[in-house]
C-alpha cells in the first residue's frame, strides 16, 4: 500500500478539510451560547433602542430653542416636569420654549430632539431652567433604531459568540440562538503497553497519557470528548472499537503505534472499515510525520503519533482546524500567533516543515519576547510542561539565526 | 463624602488587589482540572519513566559492542529474543556480544544501555544481527527517571493547568489535584428602567443587558456567575439584595446608576453595608470613570457603570485581574496583547488614560494588523460587536498619530 501514498505538506493536508462540512444546527439558550458559532445570520426583530433615549442627565428640549444660548446670554425654558426612570417620556409633549428634566437612559418626550447636559444648565425654580450652551438636533440622544434597525443583521453566520455579542442579543430579546452542533470526538489509545491512569503500571507498561491530553485539547477547542479507553494491539479488537466509536462521534482520534510495524497496523484498521477512504498517510513535517487521515462520509479518522508531544502538534495543526470547520469557523488554526525573537540559532532541514517547541521570555523594553527552543528526546514529557508555544520553520528554510523575529503559535 | 475620594489611576487601582488573598483550596479530579490553578506544588511520587525505555524500533545492545561498527565493517551480535510491547524487558540480561529486538517504548533488558535503530541493522537470521553504525551509551534510550525523578517538582503552585500539564500529571498517576476554588461572582443589575431579557419592555423600559454580558465575562475568566436579577432604584431593596448576594459570593458586581444621582446611590448602599470599606470612588480613565470599589473582609464590591460598553472595559481592566488574584494567578490582566498599527489618528486627552475600542484588520505582508477605532455614542451596542479589542492610551500621551505601532488588548 505504501506506494500509493506520499508525504504531503501541511497546507495540502488542511486543504483536504474542504471536503468536510459544518455539522448540523441546533437551537440553544443564549445563556449556554458563549463560544458557540452561529449557524444563521441573526436579524433584529425590533428596533434598538425601542425609543429615543437620552445619553446624559439633563433636560430634554427642542434643539432650536437653545440656539444662541451662551454663558453670557442664557436661554430660559419652562420646565414642565421630570421623566422618572422606567416611565414613558411620551406622556409629555414639548411646546416651543419648554423643557423636561430627564436622566441617562430616559425616554425622550414627544417633540423633543436633543438633551442639554445638566452641567450646562441651572434650574432657577421648579418651573424655569437656564441653558448655557446650545445643542444640535440629535445631540446627547440615541434615536429609536439607531443602534439596530428592525430587520438589520446583528451578527452573521459563522460568528463565534463572545460575551458582548450575547449581551447585544439579550438586549434585542433574542434568548435562543441557532448554532452548529459541537463536534463529538472519540478518543482511543492503542497499545499493549498501556494501562489506565488510575493504575500502577506493572513492569514494561506505562499509563495512557494521550487520552487525558487529547480530551482536554478537544474540550479547549470546543468539541465534546468521548473517551473510548485503551485497546491492545489486536486488529479485530481495534476495528470493533473504532466502529462503535464512529457510530457516536464525528471524529475518531486513534493514537498509538509509534513503531514502524504498528503504524501500518492503524492503516490496516482504517482500510478495513466500510466506506472508509484513506486520504493521507504521512505528512512532511516534524514532529508528526506518520500521521494518517481517513474519511467515512463526513466523519474523519485520524491516526495520531503515539508520543503525546507529537500527537499534540498534530492536534494543533490539523485536528483543531477540522474541529473549527465542523463548527462553522472555517479551516483556520484558531491559535493566537505572536511575533517573537529567537534566543539562539534554531537549525532545521530543508524539505520539511518543522515545529519547534519554545519557551517565551518577555523583554523589559517592550520588544517581542525571546523564544528559546525546549529540546528533549522524543517521548519526554518534561519539555511539554516547559513550552509556551510552537515556532514553525518552513520547508524551504534552513533554520533561523539567533535574533530572528518570527511568528510563534501560542498553546491555548 | 465626595471630598474623601479622588480619582485614582488604573495602576493604583490594581495595586489595591494586593489586599485580597487567593481563595481556599479544593481537591478535584484531574479530568475537571483544565484551566484551574494549582494551589500547591505538585511533586512526582514516582520516577518517570518507571523503567529505561527505547525511543526507537531496533535492537537493545551494550553500546561498547557497537564501537567501530560501520557500513564497510559491520558488527555482528547474537540475537537472543524480542521484547514484546507491554512485557518487561528485564526478563533478558545481555551478555557481551548479545542483542535483543525492541520496539519504541519497550523496556530495556538488563545490562543494555543503548538501542541501535532498525535502519542501521540487518537481521541475518533468527540468531544474528548486523550493526552498521555505533551507538553511544544512552543513545535512543530514556533512562528511568530521566523525565521526572521521584520527588521532583512537576508543576509549581500558581500554574494554570493546560491540556499537556494534565497529560503529564496523568502519566505520573496523579488523578486528583489541589486547586484554588473558583471565585463566585454575584451579578446585580439595578434600575427602574430594566426588565428581564425574556420580556418585551413596556414604553420607557429596556432589557437588562448587563447581567447576560457580565455572566459570560465571568465564566470566560474562570469564575462562577451568580445571577441576582434586577433591583429597582430603592436603597433598602438594593442593600437587602447585596447582603444576600455577598453571603454566597466572593465578588459583587452591581451595575447601573449611570446617572449622576444614582452613582452616589451605589456609594450609599456600599457605605450602609456592615464592615464595608470604600476603597475607590472614581478612576481617571475613559470610559469607566464612575467606578466604585469597596471591600468587606476578603470580598470585593464593584459599582460598575450602567452602560454595558463601559462596564465591559472595567471588567477587563479590574474585575478580571481580581478574579485572577483570587484564583492564585496574581493581579495580571490575563488578556492576550498584540502589537497593532493605528489606521488613523486617535486623539486623547492628557491627564487620563483612555481605552479605545478598535477593530483589527490583518495585513497581507505579515506586518502587525491595522487598528481602526470603533467610535459610537455612549450607550450604543453596535460598536461592541464590531470591536476586537482595546487600545490603551496612557495618561501622559496626547493620542497617537496614524501609523503608530502600539499594543492592543484582545477581547477574549
Amino acid at each position: 500500500m505504501k506506494d500509493f501514498f506520499k508525504l504531503i505538506s501541511s497546507s495540502d493536508f488542511i486543504a483536504l478539510f474542504d471536503h468536510f462540512s459544518p455539522l448540523d444546527c441546533e437551537t440553544i439558550p443564549l445563556t449556554a451560547a458563549r463560544g458557540r458559532v452561529l449557524a444563521e445570520d441573526i436579524v433584529s426583530r425590533e428596533a434598538l433602542p425601542p425609543f429615543s433615549r437620552s445619553t446624559m442627565d439633563g433636560f430634554a428640549v427642542r434643539a432650536a430653542d437653545t440656539f444662541g444660548s451662551s454663558e453670557s446670554e442664557t436661554g430660559l425654558l419652562t420646565l414642565i416636569g421630570e421623566i422618572a426612570m422606567g416611565v414613558s417620556g411620551q406622556a409629555f409633549s414639548l411646546r416651543p420654549g419648554q423643557a423636561v428634566r430627564i436622566w441617562t437612559g430616559g425616554e425622550l418626550p414627544q417633540k423633543a430632539n436633543a438633551v442639554v447636559m445638566v452641567e450646562y444648565t441651572q434650574a432657577y425654580d421648579d418651573e424655569t431652567v437656564a441653558i448655557y450652551r446650545p445643542v444640535a438636533p440629535g445631540e446627547n440622544v440615541i434615536r429609536v433604531g439607531e443602534d439596530f434597525a428592525k430587520g438589520a443583521t446583528v451578527l452573521a453566520r459563522g460568528s463565534m459568540l463572545r460575551p458582548q455579542d450575547l449581551g447585544v442579543l439579550s438586549g434585542l430579546g433574542i434568548i435562543e440562538v441557532p448554532v452548529y452542533r459541537r463536534p463529538r470526538v472519540a478518543i482511543l489509545s492503542t497499545g499493549d503497553e498501556l494501562v489506565p491512569v488510575d493504575q500502577v503500571p506493572p513492569p514494561g507498561k506505562i499509563r495512557d497519557i494521550n487520552s487525558t491530553t487529547l480530551a482536554a485539547l478537544v474540550e479547549e477547542a470546543g468539541g465534546i470528548p468521548v473517551i473510548c479507553g485503551i485497546c491492545g494491539d489486536d486488529l479485530d479488537d481495534i476495528r470493533t472499537v473504532c466502529t462503535q466509536a464512529l457510530a457516536r462521534a464525528d471524529i475518531l482520534l486513534l493514537s498509538g503505534g509509534s513503531s514502524v510495524g504498528r503504524r501500518d497496523f492503524t492503516l490496516q484498521v482504517f482500510q478495513a472499515l466500510p466506506e472508509t477512504e484513506v486520504l493521507v498517510h504521512g505528512v512532511s513535517i516534524r514532529p508528526g510525520k506518520p500521521t494518517i487521515l481517513a474519511r467515512q462520509g463526513n466523519k474523519a479518522l485520524f491516526g495520531l503519533p503515539g508520543h503525546v508531544a507529537s500527537a499534540m502538534v498534530i492536534f494543533s495543526l490539523f485536528v483543531r482546524p477540522l474541529l473549527r470547520q465542523y463548527s462553522g469557523l472555517g479551516t483556520t488554526l484558531g491559535l493566537q500567533t505572536i511575533r517573537a525573537i529567537t534566543a539562539e540559532q534554531i537549525p532545521s532541514v530543508i524539505g520539511r516543515e518543522e515545529y519547534v517547541r519554545v519557551r517565551l521570555t518577555p523583554q523589559a523594553d517592550g520588544s517581542p519576547p525571546l523564544a528559546t527552543p525546549v529540546y528533549g528526546k522524543s517521548g519526554l514529557l518534561n519539555p511539554l510542561v516547559r513550552a509556551d508555544g510552537l515556532l514553525p520553520i518552513g520547508r524551504d528554510v534552513e533554520g533561523f539565526d539567533r535574533g530572528t523575529e518570527t511568528p510563534v503559535f501560542l498553546f491555548p
